[in-house]
C-alpha cells in the first residue's frame, strides 16, 4: 500500500470564533500551533493562511517550520479576513482593491518559494455576491480571470490552484463547483494553474465528491490539491472526517487512486467546541482507517462492480469494505 | 442480544415507476410479491397498502400469508394512489371525499383485524398544499384532526398511527415533522393514536432519527412503528438502507434499544433500478449488521459518552463501532 | 388598514462579523446605534441583547431610550457570545452554566421591567448539538424546560418567549422547529411561556411561515413576538426583506391579521457587507409595501380562494397582489 | 420592447402522474392537446418529447401543427420513458443500449426536419447514477460525449441541445450544473451543440439562473434554448411560473436580453392537481408581466446598479421592479 501524505491548517489545531461568539477557546500562539501540528503522528505537512499576522512573523514560521521538520505543503493567499476585501478580491469592483489581490497573491507566491512549497491556494470566498441584482457576472469573472492570470505568468515556476465552494462567506461564489472552476481555469489558460478541491465543499454543493475528481481527471487532469472534512451536506460544517460518512470518503480514495493523484491531503476543520488538537487527531484516524478500508478490496474487483452499474452489486461492496459481508 | 422483528413492504420487492416512467421492470402478480418476501430469510413479517386492486383480493392475500407464515405488521391506509384524493383525503375541502377517507380507514381497520393485526397506517400524502396562497391551514388541519378521531373512536382496540414526511407528493405536508405530527397526535386526543416513524422521511427533514425517537417516548411515548430506508439527505430517495449512511443507523437502533421500541422495523424503499428483492436483502443484511455494530459497545459506556457531550468523544465512539478503534 | 409597530435589532445598525472576517465595518457605540435606529422614520421600537458589555452600560441604554423615544420591545438574554456557553445554557451538561443561565435570565427579566417590556427573548442557539452519538437528548431537553420554567415562575408579570432555529451554530438546535418549540411550550406548562417566531428561521426550516402562524394559533394561540429578514432558504442568511421573495411575507401578513396578531414585528438581519442603517431602512420600506400590498384585496376575498384550494386561483391572486392582473 | 416568442411542452397542458398516482385526471388526444396549446393566446410554439406514442402519430402531429399555426419549437429524444433506458442511455453500460439512444436521436432529428425545427433537446434524465460506487464516471461521460457527437456529425445542420439537470430521475446526474455541461459541449467539440438552460433545474441546483446566462455566454456564447417553472429551490417541483420567486424572473430577463437571446421561452411544467391549460395560461400571464416589470427601468440604469454592487443597491432596484418605490 503506497503512503498517503496528510497535512492539516495551521489555525485548525487551534481555537475558532463564529459570526456570534468571537472565541470559543483562548488563542495559541504560532509555535504552539505549530507543536500542536507536529504532536499528531500521523502528520508530516502543515497548509498556512497568509493572514496579516502572521506575514509580520516570516522568520518565526520558518524557524517553526525547521523545528517540527513539518513540510509545507501550501499558502492560501488571504483574501477573506480584512474588511477591505468584503466586496471580493480579484473581482472587486474598485481597481485598488484587485491590484492589492494581485500583490499580495505575489507576494505569497515568493513567500511559496520560501517555505519551499510551489503551491498557492486561491480560495475566494469574498468573490461572489449576495442579492438578486447585485452583481455584473461577466465583468467580476473577467477581472478574476485576468488578475489569476497575471499570478500564473509571475512565477511560471509556482502553481496556483483554484478552491471552490459553492458559498459562504456570500449566498454565492464565483468559484463555486467542480464545472464553473474548471472552465476558469481554462479560460486563464495557464499550464501552471488548476484546482483544489475541499471534500465538504464539493458535498454541500450537491457533488459526490469522487465523481468530482473525475471529471478533474477528465478535463484537464487539473486536480492540485485536497482538502478534507466531513459535514451534513447543506453547509460547510468543517466537522471531523468520518463523523457523518464512511463510504463517500472510500470512494474518493478509490478515484484518488485510479486517477493517479500523488499529492497530500490536508485536514481542514473547524473544531469551534472541540479542543482543536484532538479534532484533527480524530481526523487523522479516521484518515487512515477509511483509506485501508477503501484499500482491502481489489481495485479489480471495484472496477468491475462499477462496470455492472447496479445498485446491489455497489451495496454488497460497500458491506464488503465496511466488513460486514458474509 | 434480543431479537429486532424485520418486516417489508408486500410491494418493494416488485417494480416502480416514477413521474417519467410509468415502470421500470415488469409487474409481480400477488403471489409472487408475498414469495418473494417470504424467501428473504431476516424477514417475518409483512405490511401491506390496502390499494383498490389489493382490497378486492382479500381471500388471496389471507391465503398467501398463510401459505408464507408471514405475520401481517400492518396496513396502510391508501389515500394517496387515486385521483379522487388529489386535494387530499382526511383534509380535502370536498366533504364527499373527507367521508370516503372515514369510511375507508374504517374499512382498512377491520381488514388489520381480520389479518391478526392491531395498527392502520396513515400516510396522508395527499394532504397538504403545493402553492402559497393555496390553503387554510386551520381548517385543513381541524378536519384531519376530526377524521382520525372518528377512526380512532370506531375501533378502540385497533392503534392508529401517523406516518409524517415533510413533502412529496405536495410541495409541502400537513403532517410533516416530529413535532407538528406529535402536537397533532396530541389534539386527536385518543389513546388509539401515535406516530409511526419513516426513518428516511426524518433524515429528508433535516431531523436527527435518534432524536426523533427521544422526543416520541419525552411527550408522550408516542411511537408505534418504524419504517426504514437511506436517503441523501434532500429527498425521500427510499434507498437501500445503510447504502449512504452507517452512523446514525447506529444511533438510530441504540435509541430504540433505550427508550423500549419493541416494535417492527419495516423495510420501506423504492427500487427503482434494482431488482426488488435483491435490494430489500440488502437492506436486511445492513440492518442486522448495522444493529450488531450499535450493539457491540456496552450500553452503559455509550451513555457516558453522551454524558461528556464532546465531539471527539463521540468520533471515538463512532470508530470504535465501526471496528476501527486502536 | 390598522397599523402595525415595526421594530429593529440595535445591533443591525452596526456592523458584523462571521467566522472569516472579525469586523466588516466600523465599530459603533450605543449612542450612534440609537439614533441611527431612531433615524428610521417607519421604526417605533428596539429590541436589544443583554450582552455583557451592553449589561454594564443599563444606565446609558436607559437614557438613549429616553433620548430617542424608541420603545423597548423585549431583550433577548445573551446565552451564546460566550464560550461557556459552548455547550448549551439551560441544557448545558455542566449544573454550574445550567445555574448562570437561570440567573442571566432573570437578571435579564428585571432589565425588561426597568426597561418597560414584558417580554424576554430566548434563542438559545448553542444548545444543541453538532455530532452523531453527542447528546443525551431526553436529558438535555428535561433541563432546558426546568430551566425555563424557573424564569417563568420567577416573574409571573412577565412573559418567555422561545424563538426556534433549526440549526446554527449548532448543526441541530434543540429548539428547532415549531412544532418542537410549541411541544416544548406545552411541557414548560406556564402561562407566561410562549413562541417567537422568525421569519427566516421557519423559512430555512421548510416551513411555510404562514402556515407557522396557524400552527401556533391552532394549538394554544402560542404565538409571543416576530422577527423579520429573507434568506434564501438553505440558510439563516439574514437578508433584508423581500429581497428574495414576495408573495410568502404577503401570505404572512394575512394570517397574523387573520389570527388575531396585535404584536410587534422586529426586523433581524446581518448586513454584513451593506452599511447597516440603509440595509434595515430598506427593510422598513419592504415591509410595509409588503403588507399593504396584503391588505390590497380584501381578506373574505382571500378567505373564498384559500376553500378552493386550487394552485391557478392561488397563482391568481398573487398576480393580483402584486398588480399585475388584467 | 422587443417581442418574446412563448412556447410550451405539449404534454403541459394535459395530466400528470408520479410514483403514488397514476394520473391525477383523464387522458388527453394529441389533437385535444394542440388545441388547449393553441387557446392560449400568448403562446405561439409548441416543444415535443419524441414517445414511442407520439412517434406512431407522425402524421397527426403534423396535421395539428397545420391546422393550430402553432410553431415546433424543438423535439426532445425520450430516453426516459421506457424500462430500457434505466441504466442511461447514451453512457448506458449496455453497448446495444448506446447504439439505440444514439439511433433514436438521429430518427428524432429527421422529425425536427419534418416538423420545420432545427433543434433537438436532449434531456437525459436517465443518464447518472444513484448509488455511491455504482458507476465508473469517466467510462460513462466518454460514452455520453461519442454518442453525442455522433448525432451532431449526423445533420450538421440540426443543433443539439444538453438540458442539464442535478439530480431527479437519478439521484445524480451526469450533465448536472451549468458548469459540467459547458464541460462536456466543449468536450463534444462540434459546432452544433450547445446548451439549454432550464429555469428551475438552474434554481435546485442552487444556481442563480442569471447567472447561469451569463456564464453560457462568457464560455462559448451556449445558451440555445431556455425552459421555465417555478418551484422552492430543492426539487423540480415545476410549478407555475412567478408563484414562488419574483425578482429571479426579472433578472432573468434582463440577463437574456442583455446577453442578446433571441430564442424561445417554452414553459415546462407538470400541473399534478391542477387544470394543464389553466396552471399553463397562468405561467404565460406572469411571464409577460415579470418580463415588462424587468424592462421598465432602463437597462443602463440596472447596469448601473450592478457596477456598484451593493446590496441596497440592488434592493431598491427591485423595489422599484416591482413597483413600490416612493
Amino acid at each position: 500500500m503506497k503512503e498517503q501524505k496528510y497535512s492539516v491548517f495551521l489555525m485548525n489545531v487551534g481555537s475558532c470564533a463564529d459570526r456570534y461568539c468571537p472565541g470559543y477557546g483562548r488563542p495559541f500562539s504560532t509555535q504552539e500551533l505549530f507543536e500542536r501540528c507536529a504532536g499528531i503522528p500521523q502528520l508530516s505537512g502543515v497548509d498556512i493562511v497568509a493572514t496579516p499576522d502572521l506575514m509580520q512573523e516570516k522568520a518565526l514560521v520558518q524557524q517553526c517550520v525547521q523545528e517540527t521538520g513539518l513540510e509545507v505543503v501550501s499558502i492560501a493567499a488571504d483574501t477573506f479576513t480584512e474588511e477591505k476585501w468584503r466586496q471580493g478580491s480579484f473581482s472587486a469592483p474598485d481597481p485598488e482593491v484587485r491590484a492589492q489581490a494581485v500583490e499580495h497573491g505575489k507576494a505569497v507566491m515568493d513567500w511559496c518559494d520560501e517555505l519551499g512549497t510551489d503551491l498557492l491556494t486561491l480560495w475566494l470566498g469574498q468573490d461572489g455576491f449576495d442579492y438578486i441584482f447585485q452583481a455584473d457576472y461577466i465583468q467580476m469573472r473577467e477581472w478574476l480571470i485576468e488578475g489569476i492570470r497575471e499570478l500564473c505568468d509571475y512565477r511560471p515556476d509556482m502553481r496556483v490552484g483554484l478552491e471552490y465552494k459553492l458559498k459562504e462567506p456570500r449566498t454565492h461564489s464565483l468559484v463555486s463547483t467542480v464545472g464553473t472552476t474548471a472552465l476558469t481555469v481554462q479560460a486563464i489558460a495557464r499550464e501552471n494553474c488548476g484546482v483544489i478541491l475541499d471534500y465538504g465543499h464539493a458535498l454541500l454543493g450537491q457533488e459526490n465528491p469522487a465523481e468530482s475528481v473525475a471529471i478533474l481527471k477528465q478535463f484537464g487532469d487539473l486536480l492540485m490539491h485536497v482538502h478534507i472534512n466531513d459535514n451534513f451536506r447543506y453547509w460547510d460544517d468543517d466537522m471531523i472526517v468520518g463523523s457523518v460518512h464512511c463510504h463517500e470518503f472510500m470512494e474518493f480514495f478509490y478515484w484518488l487512486e485510479r486517477t493517479g493523484y500523488d499529492g497530500w491531503i490536508t485536514i481542514d476543520q473547524f473544531p469551534y467546541r472541540e479542543d482543536g488538537r484532538d479534532a484533527v487527531a480524530e481526523s487523522a484516524e479516521w484518515l487512515e482507517l477509511l483509506r485501508q478500508k477503501s484499500l482491502s478490496v481489489d481495485a479489480d474487483e471495484i472496477a468491475e462492480v462499477l462496470r455492472q452499474k447496479d445498485g446491489v452489486a455497489a451495496s454488497r461492496l460497500m458491506r464488503k469494505l465496511i466488513g460486514g459481508t458474509r
